[in-house]
C-alpha cells in the first residue's frame, strides 16, 4: 500500500477547481493509496493543522459527482504566501513536522502562480533535508495566466459564463428602441483573456459584444468616447466589454479615476467602485444616452450551474495526473496541459518543471488583439472555443442545483 | 377562417415573455388564424406601424421551440403610457385605423401593470365605437407585483435565477477563512417577491442568505449594522440580499444616500442602482471588514439558460388561452393563473377583467415576513418554490445557448 496523499486548494476559487480535488481524490484511492487527506484553507490551515480525512468526507460515488459540480473550493482556500527557506526556516520545519505526523508521501496544492511558487520551495526544502516527499502542483485559474500550460482548468467555465450572459445581456440591450450603453466589467487584472472570450457571444462574429477593452491595450477616454459616437450612427444598443483591470497610458486603473471625481457618500466618505461604472457615468455624462454597468462579478468564478464540461474534464484530468505524476516518483513538477490539435480538439497532459512556471504572468499575445478595431482576433476565438464545449448537467434537487457541503 | 391576430410585447422583458409569445403564436395558427402579426416595440412601434407577419419569421417547430428559450423580447419593447380616451383621442383613432388596415381581429399585448392599463383603455375605446376587435392581455413580469393572478409568468425563472446566484455565491463566500459581509442587490422596486426568493437558496432553511431585507420592511441603518455585528460572533461568511427598493423610515431609498441627484424615468419612477454598493462601503467603514456588493442586474430577467420549465410552460400557457378567450368572444380581460393545489403544483387558466388588474401592484403579504428574523417565513418559500422547479434545455451550439433573431 502506497503512503499518504494531502492535497490543499489555494487562491481564488473556480467553477471546477473541486473537479480536480475529485480528481486527486479518486485516482489516489483507485491507485491504492491509503489515506488521503485535505487541509482547510490551504497552506494556512496546514500550519493550524486543520487537517479532514477525505474518505470521511465522500461516502460514494455520488459524492464524487456531486462535488465535480459544487462551486468554490470545497477544502476552502488562502492567500498565503509562503516565505523564503532561508526567511521562515521554522515555518518549513513545521509543515514538514505536520506531513510526518500524518505520513504524507505525495503532496498536491491545486492553484494559480502563488500556488506553484509554495510547490516550488516545498519541493526544494524536501531536496535540501533529503525528505521523500513528493510535491506536485495541480494548476487552476480563471484568468489563464499560468505560462507554459495551453490554458488553466477553470478558464473554460468562466469562459463559458461570460460568453452566455454577454449573449443574453446584449439580446436584453436590444429590447427598447432608444440609444443606449452597456458596459461590462470582467475580470481580469492584469491578462485578457476572460475579458477577451465575451467575443464568443458573436455567432461568425455577428452580433458579439461592439468593442472590447483589455488590460494588455492601452485605454484612452476620448478615443473610447468618439468609438461609441461612431457606433451610434449605425446602431441603438451598443454593448462593451472590458476587463476591469484596464489602463490608461499613464498606468492609472480606470477604476481608480472614480476617487479622482471625489464621489462621495452621505457621509463625506469616497465611494469606491469599478471601471465599468466610471465608464458607464462618463458616457451618461458626455453623450446624454442611457447607460448600465453590469460587473459579472464573482458568478463568473462560480457558475458552476453553466459550467464547461470539457474544462471540468480536464480538471479532473490534471488531478489524476499530478497523482500518477507523484506515484511515478516526481516531484516539483506542476501538470499542464498540451493541445495536440484544434479542430477536432485533442488534448493531453505532461509534467513540467514547476520552477520554469511559478510567479510567471501569460497575457494575451499581441497579435490576437485587434488594437484599430478593438477585438480579438479568430485565432483568439479559435483557441478558447473548444474549451467551452459541452455541459455536465446540474443535478437538480427542487429546482437548485445540488452542491456537496462539507461534513 | 378567423380574422388577423396582432401581439406585441411591453414594458421590461423576463427570461420567458418569448415563450408567451410563441404561446399565442401556435394557437392562433392552431385554430385557424390566417394572419398573426407583430408590433416592433409595443404601441410606440405601432404607433409607427412597425409591424410584421410572423409567418416570415417562424418557419418551422425548431424555431417556436427556440423561441421559448429566446430571452429578451422578440418583438422588442416599449414604455409607452398610453393617455386617456379624452386626452389623445386621435391617438386612438390612429391605432384603430392601423388595426383596421390590417384587418386585426384579435389583439394581445404581453406585458404588467402599465401593459394592462392599454389593454384596459383600448378595449373600452373599442366598445365606444362599436369595434369587434378584442383585447386580451397576457401577464408578463418578473417582479410578481400583479393582482389577481396567483403568480406572474417571468417570475419563476428569475427566482430560480436568483436562488441559484445566491446559492454559488454564499459557497463562493466562504472560500477563505476571514470575515466578509457579500451584499446582493436584487430588482424589485416596491415590492419583495425577488429578494425574498434569494431564501430558496437555503435547504431545509440552512445555509440560504443570513438576512434578506424586502421594500415592504423599513430599513435601518444602524440596526443593520447591529445584526451583522451580532452574526459575525458565529460566523465569518456573511450573506444578505436586498431588494434594490429598499428604504429608510423616512421614506428616501437607500441608494438615494449615495446620490444626491435622483435620476427619474419616463414615469417618475426613481432610477435605482447602488443600494447593494451603498451598504457594503457602509460596512466596510464602519466594521472594518471586506465587504463585496453583487448586483444580479439584468442577468435576473434574461437568464434564460437557467429557465424554470414551470415558467417557461406557463408562459406559453397563458398566451395560448388568451387566443382561446379572445376566439370565444372575450375582451377587455387579462388571463390570469390560478393555483388549485401548492403540493402537487396544480395550476389552471382563467380570464379577469383587466380594469380591475391595472395599475395595482401585490406585494408581499406582511405575515409572510419575519420582521424580527429579516426573513421569509416558509409560507412564502411553499409558495414560490413550485414556481422554479425543472428545467428547459438550451439549445447548445458550439458550447452556446442558441436563441432565434429575427429576421
Amino acid at each position: 500500500m502506497l503512503g499518504n496523499v494531502l492535497v490543499g486548494q489555494s487562491g481564488g476559487p473556480t467553477a471546477v477547481i473541486n473537479s480536480s480535488l475529485a480528481g486527486v481524490y479518486k485516482t489516489a484511492k483507485d491507485q491504492g493509496v491509503k489515506k488521503v487527506y485535505g487541509m482547510l484553507h490551504g497552506i494556512q490551515g496546514l500550519l493550524e493543522e486543520k487537517v479532514i480525512d477525505l474518505d470521511e468526507q465522500f461516502s460514494n460515488e455520488l459524492d464524487i459527482e456531486l462535488l465535480k459540480r459544487t462551486p468554490s473550493s470545497y477544502l476552502g482556500s488562502c492567500r498565503y504566501k509562503l516565505q523564503g527557506i532561508d526567511e521562515a526556516k521554522e515555518v518549513y520545519e513545521k509543515i514538514f513536522a505536520i506531513l510526518k505526523k500524518y505520513e504524507v508521501k505525495y503532496f498536491f496544492y491545486i492553484g494559480g502562480n502563488d500556488s506553484m511558487d509554495t510547490i516550488n520551495k516545498l519541493s526544494e526544502y524536501a531536496r535540501l533535508i533529503n525528505s521523500e516527499i513528493r510535491f506536485i502542483g495541480v494548476p487552476k485559474t480563471i484568468d489563464n495566466d499560468l505560462e507554459v500550460t495551453d490554458h488553466t482548468p477553470g478558464f473554460g467555465s468562466a469562459a463559458k459564463f461570460i460568453a452566455t450572459a454577454t449573449k443574453e445581456i446584449i439580446r436584453d440591450g436590444l429590447v427598447y428602441d432608444t440609444k443606449s450603453v452597456t458596459i461590462i466589467e470582467i475580470m481580469g487584472r492584469n491578462a485578457g483573456w476572460l475579458a477577451g472570450s465575451a467575443a464568443l457571444a458573436g455567432e461568425q462574429h455577428v452580433n458579439g459584444p461592439d468593442l472590447i477593452f483589455l488590460p494588455e491595450m492601452h485605454f484612452n477616454l476620448e478615443e473610447f468616447k468618439e468609438k461609441i459616437i461612431a457606433l451610434q450612427k449605425t446602431k441603438k444598443s451598443i454593448v462593451v466589454a472590458i476587463s476591469e483591470g484596464i489602463r490608461l497610458q499613464d498606468g492609472r486603473y480606470v477604476c481608480e479615476l472614480m476617487n479622482e471625481d471625489k464621489s462621495v457618500d452621505m457621509f463625506g466618505h469616497a465611494v469606491l467602485s469599478g471601471a465599468g461604472y466610471y465608464l458607464a457615468n462618463f458616457l451618461k455624462k458626455s453623450l446624454g444616452c442611457k447607460t448600465r454597468a453590469i460587473e459579472l462579478n464573482t458568478l463568473q468564478r462560480c457558475a458552476s450551474h453553466a459550467a464547461s464540461l470539457v474544462d471540468i474534464t480536464e480538471a479532473f484530468g490534471v488531478g489524476g495526473a499530478a497523482v500518477n505524476a507523484a506515484i511515478e516518483g516526481e516531484t516539483g513538477k506542476m501538470i499542464i496541459l498540451k493541445r495536440i490539435s484544434t479542430n477536432p480538439y485533442l488534448c493531453t497532459t505532461e509534467s513540467y518543471d514547476v520552477s520554469k512556471i511559478a510567479n510567471l504572468e501569460k497575457k494575451v499575445p499581441k497579435e490576437w488583439i485587434k488594437e484599430d478595431e478593438v477585438y480579438v482576433t479568430d485565432e483568439f476565438l479559435d483557441y478558447v472555443r473548444p474549451l467551452i464545449q459541452e455541459e455536465l448537467t446540474p443535478i437538480y434537487i427542487d429546482g437548485l442545483p445540488k452542491h456537496l457541503v462539507r461534513n
